[in-house]
């Protein structure tokens, strides 16, 4: 770049340079990675990489040095005044689940990637090193395991993690991770491949996955916590089958009607712990018989499904857990038939740092924005940082329909406020 | 066969040689219609055509007459003595559900053939024509509607049924009957192929498909009545896909708690018709979550199901049908989702002829056999033939381990007891 070119590049507006380098990321990862219906960037998978080369070019081209660490997440770095004290870390996931949609974690390491070029070009050194860090391996949907990729860092993935296999193809997570770069031999130790002490901090904007932000007309919201969840992929009914005109009631083993039956009750405790004020949320997200044994006059012999209780609070995630397993065996034994639980999976909820949130907040009020206070439904991989003893904060930015979906919808001028406020607090603290 | 071995055969015990007829029948049905598993001869499939096969070519070497009527079924024909009477027809189905038994269905085939066999080997000819079916596409796992073959006979499909779909090839029920020789134009224009006028009587022999004549230790049992049915094939439940950390209750369209209510609901309504004296069953007997979009952390934004209620009573199959509908609309509303039918699928019940009910007990009484009347749960093409306005008659044979899977077991002594109670009312009946 010439020496002119550079100084027109400076005077050019910095927004405008957020926006451009926004929607060159997310235009290159959507035509990367989509699928025909949304974008699909699976954990440890080929598509996953593509994400993560896409945005290290960028990064490159903006004259940021980046590295590939020993999780084989993406690494940009932007080198401080004082290189020997802990870095300030930043970032999210690249990953996505299946027909998913292209702002669930990116918008993270698109923010970042903005904040860590707008300092470079503005001639800002921080006190701190700043990294960026383009995750991998956050959504459960291959593995049935969250937070792969940040659990790693800190050596927290069990020998029962790394022998999840993929649902469709019988893979691994060892062998998924082994495939893309990860260096597995401290992985399987649980080594960690990253030191907390060596973190002063963790940001992560994301958008919000929920629709509080949108019905209390907020273009962003300070995370305060992080709910944390109990799950098990697979809760097997086995009842017996039958024809369904010939056994009375008395002797059916119904697996769907055992099923419907304890999903009900889960409901009716959930609204109970609703009105007693407890944060708590349930989902049986798969649920179906076996299209091997479908037939309508068939009374089915065996149901599955997934289990997750979401809560922020550790206590009621335990006390929701007992209910459900209680629950099982009433309605096992009521109905004949057996709940079979797999392997218990759980995600700790997590505290935001209150110094973060007050920096974000006065931050937000400095640009004239809103400084309001939001929880997260959500896990992220911040509440991975948090639980290592990392001082973490989060940024949610409005986004209707959800995600997980083809439809999320984030404005851009919703993302570049919430870019801004990143940046300003990110300032704020490595001055 | 020589004059020399006819009379040898005479004079073999007729038990025995009933007893040879049905294993040689079982075993070839078995050989040729194995899965694997069970066995399989879907509707109008090429498998329940071998089924066909078979036993025309065993009644052929049996010495009787045979063909296929305009409807694509086995007829086997004794001739009787005033051939322009009402003949007496016999028999059951040939196909059966995919990896179900052998004996739901062909048991009543088999029994029809033992008897016309032991009469003509006998000497006895019958005053009126006797006649045995061999009936197609009884079973409604592949199409969803039951008694196709009988039904043709009386031109009672529509053309709604004849354009049903297998749920795997896609192919159309009308498809698949042209195939295997039905002559569709009589059938399309829903013309009888079959005057009930010129049938006496219709008598068939089936496997219990229940545990009711195994727990009351009986071998066979005289049917009263069959339960008539209502289905939907697919009620699908819309609700709102979201991410499960992040939608709270009441914000939620969760398809799998709304469906999970609604079975829960009508499981209620079933215990307290019960409780009245109500003959009912319920059943859902294929559920589930859309595959693609299966994720633990997904609210489910969509669940299929097939519904079914059976009774005796066709004001009780009203009346709960309108509690199904009515149950649908609240939940539905309560939880913000809409429940979705596909065409309601319907069969009669019906009322066995007391006449032929007392036929069959003296029978079984001279025969020193138990002469208990039991009810049919499960449907049957008795039910088609009774409400076309034939005399209809039914004997249960006891069966382990319920039907459409492949662990039914008849034990062959009591076939043997129905073969006999079947062949000596039959005798009484025509002589």
């Amino acid at each position: 770049m010439t020496a002119g070119l550079v100084a027109l590049r400076r005077t050019f507006d910095g927004e405008d340079r957020d926006r451009a380098l926004a929607e060159a990321l997310f235009d290159g990862l959507r035509a990367a990675t989509g699928d025909g219906i949304g974008i699909t960037r699976e954990a440890y998978s080929e598509r996953e990489s593509q994400a993560l080369d896409l945005v290290e070019a960028k990064a490159r081209e903006l004259g940021l040095a980046t590295e590939r660490d020993a999780g084989a997440n993406l690494v940009v770095t932007l080198a401080g005044r004082e290189p020997e004290l802990p870095f300030l870390a930043c970032g999210s996931h690249l990953d996505s689940v299946p027909q998913g949609g292209n702002f669930d974690g990116a918008a993270g390491v698109v923010a970042g990637l903005a904040v860590l070029s707008r300092f470079r070009d503005e001639g800002f050194v921080p006190r701190r090193t700043i990294k960026l860090y383009g995750l991998r391996g956050e959504e459960s949907a291959r593995f049935g395991k969250a937070y792969m990729g940040s659990s790693a860092l800190f050596g927290q993935l069990s020998a029962a993690d790394l022998a999840a296999r993929d649902h469709a193809s019988g893979e691994t997570l060892a062998e998924c991770m082994r495939a893309v770069g990860v260096d597995m031999a401290r992985v399987e130790t649980g080594e960690p491949l990253l030191d907390p002490a060596a973190v002063a901090g963790w940001i992560e904007l994301h958008i919000e996955q929920g629709p509080v932000l949108a019905a209390r007309d907020l273009p962003i919201g300070i995370v305060t916590g992080i709910r944390g969840n109990i799950r098990h992929r697979n809760v097997a009914c086995r009842g017996e089958a039958g024809h369904s005109g010939a056994v009375p009631r008395w002797l059916r083993r119904d697996a769907v009607f055992a099923t419907a039956e304890l999903i009900t009750h889960l409901d009716r405790h959930w609204r109970t712990l609703l009105e007693r004020g407890r944060d708590v949320v349930v989902t049986a997200g798969i649920l179906g018989t076996d299209p091997q044994e479908h037939a309508i006059a068939r009374i089915p012999g065996a149901v599955n499904f997934s289990f997750e209780v979401r809560s922020q609070s550790r206590e009621t995630l335990e006390a929701f857990y007992d209910l459900f397993l209680s629950e099982c065996g009433l309605v096992g034994e009521e109905r004949g038939v057996a709940f079979e639980v797999d392997r218990r999976l759980e995600s700790a909820p997590a505290v935001m740092d209150p110094g973060w949130i007050a920096r974000l907040k006065a931050a937000a009020r400095d640009l004239g924005l809103p400084d309001e206070e939001v929880p997260s439904g959500a896990g992220h991989d911040a509440a991975v940082f948090a639980n290592a003893g990392i001082p973490s904060a989060m940024i949610f930015v409005r986004n209707e329909h959800g995600s997980h979906n083809p439809r999320e919808a984030m404005a851009m001028a919703d993302f570049l406020a919430g870019i801004a406020v990143m940046r300003e607090a990110v300032r704020e603290a490595v001055r």
